[in-house]
């Protein structure tokens, strides 16, 4: 309703859940790293990963893009067709928009959801729980390490993992009553899951040999002389989701059982049945 | 609720208006203009004015922000204080919000309004409606011209009418079940009152000399050697609401009246008996 008017009218149904992200050229992105349907198609996964990380429905989206003189009619084409199809992958409609010139490329989204599940708060995890991860974290850190260093294949699955990332909402729709916390990996696992620990007066113990990697993982980040385990506790941009759960049977397909809540703060990793107490090394906050 | 969660959760009860805008340092203002509290304040004000546009009471504000390196620490706590004082003013909480680094100053906003009057959509205006104006135009786009050529005492009334404008909710909601239609005026009174009059599918006469305008206004104008005429149909910015209503006896300290709705499409203008077909001159849309 209210197309052409200042603003648009939505039924969302009931409470809704709120959140506002913006990725801009030059800090977030290069436009070297892929075409801007691609780069367009990413900010609005990005943003809407917020929503999946609290069990909401996607249920509407409004962009305002600062466009500069250089980007031209084909350019800007391929944006609205990355909006256009993140939009509808998501089955969340374009209600809103704004369009200034800018000196830099930038894409601000504000993404609205319904029908949160009040109990996937950062909040509610609890000593005893599990704690689950939807997929492999760390391949990201590696594709923006390989874009950031012009090596920007398409088909290079680091690449790929940076450049198309799936906001959850297929997890997370199945976590529902059966998660205590959930939040999604964009600064990187430890530094996500200290915001849970931190919400949740809890602390937690990951297995470092549970975290699901991508195929050849251990090989690039040798080949690149890059760190493992710091790209699988601080890569971040990857937006799996982290859960926590009171059962410890729900590892399959949907998530991996990669640690547990204690009830001692902080957290720690073992491996091999060595535990060591580790800081939160997420990626820099920009 | 979520405080610290990745997306605020607000009840809205009922249907949401939603939308988005930005204001761009270089674009649509300078630093120099106003303290950053007063830019910030504006940038709000300007924003949820569409609201009011639509009758819808203000209820929530994302703001996403894009900060230079050179906005140190007090510019900051001032743009802060402006969000406040605008939040303050319209009883509408900031419930989310992003922060980035970028080259120039950008605050992105995205407003959120409930209890729409959906007899205020722009494609409302009847034959036979009078055309209501709830207060003086022309002056902000004066006020700018002084900012641009570096006069910016705050105390001329003009820059003032740039600088604070006020999202007329007062009016908006007294209109309601008065009013047949309402735009604001950000681009100017003829361009806004064409789009009303596109959508409704009819024209509009409007009294030159009946248009409300600040004390001084053509002493000014005269001394600036600006056409009077031209600044009152084509300067924007002023944020007022233009209404249409079937009643003519809304005149009063709500809204004044300034012409009226004719079946004959396009826009006309009046003086002294005199009738002059114009075409809809809003200053440049950027």
């Amino acid at each position: 309703m209210g197309i052409g008017d200042d603003a648009a009218i939505v039924d969302l149904g009931g409470p809704a859940v709120l959140s506002t992200d913006a990725s801009i050229e030059g800090v977030h992105f290069r436009r070297s790293f892929a075409p801007l349907d691609v780069l367009a198609r990413r900010a609005v996964h990005a943003a809407a990963s917020d929503l999946a990380a609290m069990g909401a429905h996607p249920s509407a989206l409004l962009i305002s893009l600062g466009i500069p003189s250089d980007v031209g009619d084909a350019e800007f084409d391929a944006l609205i067709e990355g909006f256009a199809r993140a939009s509808s992958e998501l089955g969340m409609p374009i209600v809103g928009g704004n369009l200034s010139t800018a000196s830099e490329l930038g894409i601000t989204t504000t993404v609205i959801g319904r029908d949160v599940d009040c109990q996937l708060l950062r909040s509610g995890a609890m000593v005893g729980d599990s704690v689950y991860l939807t997929g492999p974290v760390g391949g990201a850190a590696l594709g923006l390490a390989a874009l950031l260093d012009g090596r920007t294949d398409p088909t290079d699955p680091f690449v790929r993992a940076w450049t198309s990332p799936v906001a959850r909402f297929d997890a997370s729709s199945r976590m529902r009553g059966l998660a205590s916390s959930a939040i999604d990996v964009s600064d990187g696992l430890s530094a996500d899951l200290a915001h849970v620990l931190e919400a949740s007066h809890v602390g937690a113990t990951i297995d470092l040999d549970a975290i699901p990697v991508f195929a050849d993982f251990h090989e690039r980040c040798a080949s690149e002389g890059r760190s493992s385990d710091a790209l699988l506790l601080g890569g971040g941009e990857d937006y799996e989701l982290i859960f926590t759960a009171a059962r410890a049977d729900l590892d399959g397909g949907l998530a991996t059982r990669i640690g547990r809540i204690d009830a001692e703060l902080g957290l720690r990793t073992t491996r091999s049945g060595r535990t060591t107490s580790i800081s939160p090394r997420g990626h820099e906050h920009r």
